[in-house]
């Protein structure tokens, strides 16, 4: 059995090992990108995810590295398109790869990235894999309807929380559950026990994307990546922003939505303004309770997942990693 | 056995069928851009391309729909990206995604149709389906890599006719290839026609992109979709332009260079001109032999395949009709 700190040492290697490969492609305009991407690093939290799984049944990890790196591949194909589209010229404390590069760089490398992502699948061997593409395939698809959610909410208002949390399933949540579901598949896991998976991933998934929201608002910039506040400066619908709406007085709202409205402001005072609702309003406190919540699901499917209960400790350790960044 | 003319409605009404269904899902603004790009039409030359293929084996072409369907989703992915990074307002006489819609929009909604050709492709009960994906995902990266070589171009004036050869290879032929072989594939055809197809579609695919160049200087308005001399006003690394720079004298070259470098001119005047010294150089001839010698390469690989001679005909119909446009 591996535990995580391995299997993060183990599948950065193998990416970088890939991402060095890729980048001796031609064309080089297409191929740097891709490289640049996938060297930048990151937590490898869903290809770690998937090993994890994988390994709760097989350890044969080997035959499990090229889908995580498949699923890695992907999720930087993703953050490559969706910097784009959000304007985002950071991301883990680098320049992203249309600031980096340009524009046409970012959507086409990530396109390739996308079909990287099929072609590293496709090395697998498993009697699973049209399983496992299908599944891929589908999350695939769910992730861009949540990023076109989460664009839509940005010329509304009146968004719920319903709508905000079913927008993460689809951005965010449901390629940790793919991730984990995948590593049961590629091990001939039971159908049941892969499913449980798929439910822990989602569960988890909500509950660390509502962490990300906090963090970006009350998070330290240095372990962060990203500016603190960000999500507050471009009016982004977070589960805060939407509690904060739901929950303050007319006279809050009517600061709330000048502050939302205002073309003209300095940065700091913005932030500084809409943090003081969101404290008078306890929305940090809401939003760890929802955390809790998630994360307690989430607890409580591993537990009861029909397997030896030793060999659940990692992705127990994993998801506490995750959720106990600093805040 | 079917008829061009029959499979070209066969497949137009599935894609339309599969269009307004894809209309109704949400979220409404990623799925609108897939619709109206699916909607606008176009020739669906490579999903008959993978029918008659499939034709020449089976005749059950129920069972090919959903790949053939799946391959006009990807090449309608390819366009809406290429429209971006191209600055191209107008495609078959209409408004381009990003242009009806937005920037973001054509991203995301292409990105969408990337997964769903893989979700199509998937609908597939073939046996070869795992050689399907493979092909798909192989030839998907080469398009990639082909749109890279071309922008690439854009920068250079010193592209040689076999780098040209080279991306239009893996920009346009290999995806008229793959949806040949995936007919073959899918038919359980013997590998060895199965590959002769794929030839078969390498240099119908070749001659079809430098019929396109030609169009584009030298077609006529009302039936090629696109304003005529585009690729001249933008500099485009054409065979034309490679052929022209190629062959023409010093003084000639001045003048090619002057206009190529020109950033305040008449449109009409650059495109007179340029068009003055293709026709000099009888630019428009060299094209034409050469769109030629390729199409007797994949009328003769078409005419060598092992299989009943009357069946090849409509495969030979549809390359005469692809490459018999009006100039």
């Amino acid at each position: 059995m591996y535990s995580v700190e391995q299997l993060q040492k183990i599948i950065d290697t193998e990416i970088k090992f890939r991402s060095v490969k890729l980048k001796e492609l031609k064309p080089t305009n297409l191929y740097s990108p891709v490289n640049y991407s996938l060297e930048i690093g990151g937590k490898r939290l869903r290809p770690v995810l998937l090993l994890l799984s994988y390994n709760l049944f097989s350890d044969d990890i080997k035959a499990a590295l090229s889908p995580a790196v498949a699923i890695e591949v992907f999720h930087n194909f993703t953050l490559l398109h969706d910097d784009i589209m959000d304007n985002a010229d950071v991301r883990r404390n680098q320049p992203t790869v249309h600031n980096k590069f340009d524009e046409n760089s970012a959507i086409l490398s990530g396109d390739a990235m996308a079909f990287l992502a099929y072609k590293f699948l496709l090395e697998s061997k498993s009697e699973n894999l049209i399983n496992v593409i299908e599944l891929f395939s589908k999350t695939a698809i769910e992730v861009c309807e949540g990023q076109q959610f989460d664009m839509d909410f940005e010329n509304r208002l009146d968004v719920t929380e319903i709508e905000y949390l079913e927008m993460i399933r689809l951005k965010t949540a449901v390629l940790l559950a793919c991730s984990l579901k995948t590593g049961a598949l590629l091990a001939n896991a039971d159908n049941e026990i892969a499913n449980q998976l798929y439910e822990f991933g989602i569960n988890l998934g909500l509950a660390f994307q509502l962490q990300d929201d906090l963090l970006d608002s009350f998070g330290d910039q240095k372990t962060f990546g990203k500016k603190i506040g960000g999500d507050i400066l471009s009016n982004k619908k977070t589960f805060l922003l939407i509690k904060a709406l739901e929950n303050c007085t007319p006279i809050e709202k009517t600061e709330l939505l000048d502050w939302i409205n205002k073309k003209d402001f300095v940065a700091e005072k913005k932030i500084e303004a809409v943090l003081d609702i969101y404290n008078k309003l306890n929305i940090k406190e809401l939003t760890q309770a929802k955390i809790k919540y998630y994360f307690y699901k989430s607890s409580s499917i591993l537990q009861n997942l029909s397997v030896d209960k030793s060999k659940t400790e990692p992705l127990a350790e994993l998801s506490n990693q995750v959720l106990k960044r600093n805040y």
